[in-house]
């Protein structure tokens, strides 16, 4: 290196100076400090540190079996099956558990899930999903050709982001995402080097999206980069509302007139709780605005086996539909995924037996029924709960948790509070965050980590703590907010 | 769009020439042209379409399920009682099966392998891959905090080189890999605007390392960009030899002179079949090499559960682990892989068995050796054969297959062969290898693919058809060959 004239640092090739810029700038609240000091404070309790409190509550990710949610059997029945095709034979599965693994089996080379399956995804499952797609939509016609399963749903949209990212200084391409967002997308967007365009959701309306603050959103970010890409997260992480139908054929509306790519991340669909709320899929209001829309409109549309009822994160399962790309593109897509040779078939199994579970006349449907409902049931109720019991905390504001599988309140924090934060470096979120783990275990993550309107505050709490547990975290939570207004008015 | 003044393209926002450049400009030979079009004889060949052979052999990718090995029993017995817990109880399983599964469980949360791990991967995995580390490496010490488990070892490679990329024009990283090299990572280069320094390995000499050669490319690129990193392969993909230890003393004398990070691609380090020859982990030198070494050398190296004599390809897992690495470097490259949450957990518990096999007083252990030495004795019978079958056609040769799993046999091509290849704009030997697939079903990558010395022609081949279907294809080969040098002499 000195041939070049350049100083080397402190003995090291890579440091933190000639590190790649764009990964710096990556941000992850979902496992930052707070987590990082979570699993510091699990280690202290081990080794018999005294705490006010016995042990660390995380309600900082959409976790569901870690916070104690059981598999469904179904599901894991399957999975053992392709796993080990011994127990083909073995009478304690039943039938269709059997012909499932039978079928997923076929389809990989030499009868093994450990053989690499096509980049794409196996062809089997790939029609499975697409008749999923289709039975959901009504009928719309979903080809398999356009399925592409993935390693959980994050991948895909990383993928599909590389894709669409492009130019140098005002030609670089603006991705417009909402604020507050899941921030998969501002660290995505941050390492592609491409510009982040928020636009706020509103939060006095439940977190719905309106047209105005998209354009107004898009006219600003004209100035200074190439907006292309339209990101929609629905049910919303971490606000937790579904989209209305009006809504979406607005934001439809709104993409074609301005000629944006859609991305709609609908890994929530099966979590929808309130009342009189739906899921629509991107995919069939687009398909029923008719061909001005269906057959120009360019949409990728991202679902996931880590959350629903299942709550299968560690498999990586996912796929990703995309419609009215490009053939050349959707060529160059193919390519790329084919690099990484193929998702992880295990996870890819699992999305076939999500995407076709049992049916009415099947052995193992009564159970399956049972243990779904049940999740889903209880996951509505902990919604309502959470919502009922923080809005029973002075200084504390929550929207109905509609869907998803969190809620993302406001809370009120006295200037003193925003005095010492600033003191500290920390955002206020972030000051009262960590004193709620530091004082009572619980672990969330500060609105700050997701982007919110200057001068508010929140943070994102999971719904997923059994029932009684989350009844104690809001209690503790309540007294913590009013120890901490006190201790700081 | 009109706004700006950039006129749509044919009504797509995402097309060949507005998508990232960067990507139209990645290639993947392993899963190119040649291999869409095997998929597509394979469909005509069951659509009842004659053709002079009634199967595609597919020789171009290391996928050993694919190719009829079986399984490892011990390995999926664990892996079916991590999916079904159930099974814990069932007599059908030995007891170091389910007590393997029962640690691993331990180590998830919610004692789920569907619960997220810590994006490093679970720690108990952790663990035992760092006393498998120092076991093989005789006694070394291995640190879990510098293991990093992966999706595949693909995906650790392509986070390591996103770290080190930086700088635009001539001072943008630039990252030796030999030619012939394994493409992903040209295709990962490509992607992340690096720039590419080929060193060629000496084919004369069975694909040896010099470090001659090594000081002419770095010179050369020294002109253009600021070569930090020097990629390994041993033993090597495409090319089969496995370095010796005073070649690896000089890669790392070479890497510390000139201030190079070491990326030591180590995946096929059970793959070793040639007399005389073993396999030395880059670590292990290292560390023996002397504190002047072993406390600055930035070295990362990587592993899989895709290979060696498992051959769990459609698991991904696998792991890397650093060392010297700087610590803020690690902090950043600890968040960067928080944001894809981890790795797929099953592919983290298979991870674990292979490197906490069964031990000689456990109940598997005789099962296990047994059915590891077959698959490792027969790949080292194929390596063989293969060598001595192609060495015996006239106009093709072909180096000893000291390791891994491919052979890379130069092929002699007549100049009526090359002229055709060039009208059609194809390289010589995708022009052969495509010429062979439609003749014989035969399905090879060509050396083009991984880059070669200009006018010289390979292909790649992997040994791991069973024994007599490897006898098949390479009696066609040599027939094939003959008649295309007739036909073009």
């Amino acid at each position: 290196m000195s041939q070049n004239g350049v100083a080397p640092h402190r003995g090291k090739v890579l440091t933190a100076e000639t590190m790649n810029p764009n990964i710096r700038r990556v941000e992850y609240a979902v496992r930052g400090p707070i987590v990082q000091r979570a699993v510091e404070i699990e280690k202290e309790l081990k080794e018999g540190v005294k705490k006010p409190f016995s042990e660390v509550i995380r309600a900082n990710i959409g976790d569901a079996h870690a916070m104690g949610q059981r598999p469904i059997t179904f599901l894991r029945q399957v999975l053992a099956l392709c796993s080990y095709p011994e127990l083909l034979s073995d009478k304690q599965f039943p039938e269709d558990a059997k012909q499932r693994a039978r079928r997923i089996l076929q389809g990989c080379g030499g009868g093994s899930i450990g053989a690499y399956s096509a980049s794409q995804g196996l062809e089997c499952v790939r029609q499975d999903v697409a008749r999923y797609i289709e039975h959901r939509d009504g009928g719309i016609p979903s080809d398999p050709n356009n399925i592409y399963l993935s390693t959980g749903a994050s991948d895909a949209i990383v993928t599909m982001l590389k894709l669409l990212v492009s130019g140098v200084g005002a030609s670089r391409t603006g991705v417009l995402i909402p604020i507050p967002q899941y921030p998969l997308y501002s660290a995505a967007l941050a390492e592609l080097g491409a510009v982040q365009v928020g636009y706020y959701l509103n939060e006095e309306s439940c977190w719905s999206l309106d047209t105005q603050e998209l354009h107004r959103a898009l006219s600003q970010a004209r100035q200074h980069c190439q907006p292309r890409v339209l990101c929609i997260i629905n049910p919303g992480n971490p606000t937790g509302q579904v989209q209305s139908r009006k809504c979406i054929e607005d934001v439809i509306r709104f993409a074609a007139e301005e000629k944006l790519f859609l991305m709609a991340d609908e890994v929530y669909q099966d979590n929808v709780y309130a009342p009189g709320c739906e899921f629509h899929s991107f995919k069939k209001v687009l398909c029923e605005m008719g061909p001005k829309f269906s057959d120009t409109v360019e949409l990728a549309s991202f679902h996931s086996t880590s959350k629903c009822y299942m709550g299968e994160c560690g498999f990586r399962g996912g796929y990703m539909e995309v419609l009215n790309l490009d053939p050349e593109v959707k060529a160059q897509l193919t390519k790329l995924v084919s690099v990484r040779l193929c998702p992880p078939v295990p996870g890819q199994a699992l999305l076939d037996l999500v995407v076709n579970p049992p049916q009415q006349d099947e052995p193992s449907h009564a159970q399956f029924i049972k243990e779904r409902s049940a999740v889903l049931l209880s996951l509505g109720e902990r919604a309502r709960l959470a919502e009922e019991l923080l809005n029973a905390v002075p200084g504390i504001s929550c929207n109905p948790v509609q869907g998803a599988m969190y809620c993302f309140p406001r809370i009120t924090l006295p200037p003193r509070a925003l005095q010492q934060a600033q003191s500290q470096g920390q955002a206020p979120d972030m000051f009262y965050c960590m004193r709620l783990l530091e004082e009572t275990g619980i672990c969330l993550v500060p609105g700050s980590g997701f982007g919110q309107r200057e001068g508010t505050y929140h943070f994102r709490m999971t719904i997923l703590p059994p029932t009684e547990k989350l009844k104690v975290l809001l209690s503790k939570l309540r007294d913590f907010h009013q120890r901490f207004t006190t201790e700081f008015s």
